[in-house]
């Protein structure tokens, strides 16, 4: 077994492998329970999406908290949440080839799985592969709310989508997928309002058209951990789609609340743990945690309890944290290392959790789960999970 | 099993799984014969760099083609190439910590595995850790030859470190570790010998005061994809690093020769295949592999065999492909998708290779392996692995 873990329960945190990632488990449980109090508050269901965690033990909180499912953006994914026990899962994204559209097809004959559209051939293909399985699918159209990425137009396209899925003897029409990816991470909060208030208009006049022609939305479903109070509050909307606030990443940090302070609705709870391997530069120290640790598309990591010392010049496994103009130096290099925290960006290269791979795992470096005691600890499933425990629709 | 391979042996291209990490097979077998080539005219050896693949089966390969052993960045990539049967092997980076160093230390009793070090610190907890298994492990003293992110002063610093390293009963001094890690994409020709000459003369130095201390370097290693020919010319180094040649990754093929042309002695190998999944508008073509299919770090991937087509706005799990300015329109939306080829960029975030995992694997992704006939076939360990051939060592 080459891959050794970095971590058994009850390491002390500063015995760890590095570089780990890590979860802060309290934190993460607080923002577990604040989304799903969030979402009972404004009366609508939570359906988190897998692709932050792409675990069944995850998932399995997150239904025990009272979500209605877990949305996947991936078939292999879903494959992975149904054999873990989930019972209620969503394939948020077009999927396209007979391959793929097979496995989605014998999946929804285990558990609820729900496909997606934006294309007549989507709803063949999809309708062909739940006829060779025996299975009746639901479906939801995806439609353009403003991100102009995957979804047909809303209104009268998006009905004659509908249309041709309710047609299909093998497919069921169950509503409609209305994200607005590209606004969870504009930065104010007027900015959010307005693509988030436009998303909202285009989705209920859908929505109105297509009561019109007798097809009622089951779903209703959208958001992101950047916009989602403002879709709860919207009286459209009836699923919430938000994944990254389990962990927070470090460039949802950067947007603003309506008062202009960092939005801080959720705390960082997942964290790449590094060692410092050379220290032959004065104000430089070097980390063993580089571009294959993290992801860069939102740019770099930051160091976290180092004052003044930023995170610069990435390799494929080391980087240098150097001072800030007047900071102090950092500490000086420790028998064993020093360790160094740093914030995850968003997002994470993670693998699919099986029962078989019940830690969370980066990329290669493996993962410790970790509590307030600073020692490691399993991330386990709930006592008792209540399965998908889904709770009275609202039909819009 | 949840995740399902892509391709098996013998299936057309057009029916690979997608997004699926492909190596175009010939293309990466005549890049292995010119490093091999290219070295043997320079009278050097070759260590090629395993951390851009991670497999022992690809690392026999380089050795069955004369290759002296490999390099690797990490102790858990060692583990897997002397457990994949090679029997020399590079740490090429400081490693820290007694759980490391303990594995080190062990693996260096089953072939021989040589440590890197830059500071004293290195040196004790390494020959506390041969101690421990009753081994002799060699050393490499890295000197920082002009990139300022690892490695001790040349000379007489160097020198000292390397006297600590002989010291120790259970090391032995192995040479130099001098790799300009900086100069690789330098974009001229000029830029790059610039570099490169300060680092050679950094290295004669060092060399020479060793020689002089009555240590002589077995190894003076050093060099990457994009200098090698300035070190192999050099009469200093006797050891080339390059790893990206065999793959040959976009950023690489921005650097430009001599007479300003870009850089092509090696062929782009190594490709991301991927299925348009969604296309609602008229000029954009959204694609399935994204942020995770991926690594950003030096821009986006290059679309190849549609000219005129970006790749932008890249999502977790998709991404769009748009046409440039007066470029003809994408290809319409086939029955089965439409494949499209994207050139990886360095560094992928691959996994290791063993024994159980044959296949080159990307993230998630998994991967197929291609030839010229356009069917997957496997890669497979040379019939006749030549082991750790070494060539007779030029001692500076």
């Amino acid at each position: 077994m080459p891959t050794l873990p970095p971590a058994h329960p009850g390491l002390p945190l500063a015995e760890v492998d590095t570089p780990a990632l890590i979860v802060d488990l309290d934190a993460f449980e607080r923002n577990l329970k604040r989304m799903a109090d969030a979402a009972a508050a404004a009366g609508v269901r939570v359906r988190p999406h897998a692709k932050t965690h792409k675990s069944p033990i995850i998932a399995q909180k997150q239904v025990a908290l009272g979500a209605t499912g877990i949305c996947c953006q991936k078939v292999s994914e879903a494959a992975i949440m149904v054999e873990g026990g989930i019972r209620d899962v969503l394939v948020s994204n077009e999927v396209i080839g007979a391959r793929k559209l097979d496995r989605l097809a014998a999946l929804s004959r285990q558990a609820r799985v729900i496909g997606c559209v934006d294309d007549p051939l989507g709803v063949s293909q999809l309708a062909a592969a739940a006829e060779r399985h025996g299975a009746r699918v639901d479906v939801v159209v995806e439609i353009n709310v403003g991100a102009s990425r995957c979804g047909i137009d809303p209104g009268a396209p998006a009905v004659a989508l509908a249309q041709a899925v309710a047609r299909e003897k093998h497919l069921r029409f169950a509503g409609l997928q209305a994200y607005q990816g590209r606004a969870q991470h504009f930065r104010t909060i007027a900015e959010r309002r307005a693509a988030i208030d436009e998303a909202i208009e285009r989705t209920a006049t859908t929505v109105r058209a297509l009561k019109a022609a007798g097809l009622p939305c089951d779903i209703v479903g959208g958001a992101g951990t950047g916009t989602f109070e403002l879709e709860a509050a919207s009286g459209v909307y009836n699923e919430l789609q938000a994944g990254s606030y389990i962990f927070m990443d470090a460039d949802y940090a950067r947007n603003k609340r309506a008062d202009g302070e960092p939005y801080d609705t959720f705390e960082h709870a997942l964290f790449v743990f590094a060692t410092v391997m050379s220290m032959t530069q004065s104000d430089r120290a070097v980390v063993d945690a580089g571009l294959k640790a993290f992801a860069f598309d939102s740019g770099p990591p930051e160091p976290v309890g180092f004052p003044g010392a930023i995170y610069e010049r990435p390799s494929d496994e080391h980087a240098s944290r150097s001072r800030r103009q007047g900071a102090p130096h950092p500490r000086p290099l420790r028998p064993n290392g020093q360790p160094a925290r740093l914030v995850r960006r968003h997002p994470w290269h993670g693998r699919p959790g099986s029962r078989r791979r019940k830690r969370v795992a980066g990329r290669g470096a493996g993962c410790a789960v970790l509590g307030s005691s600073l020692r490691a600890r399993m991330l386990t499933r709930p006592a008792h999970p209540r399965g998908s425990s889904r709770r009275p629709s609202r039909r819009s």
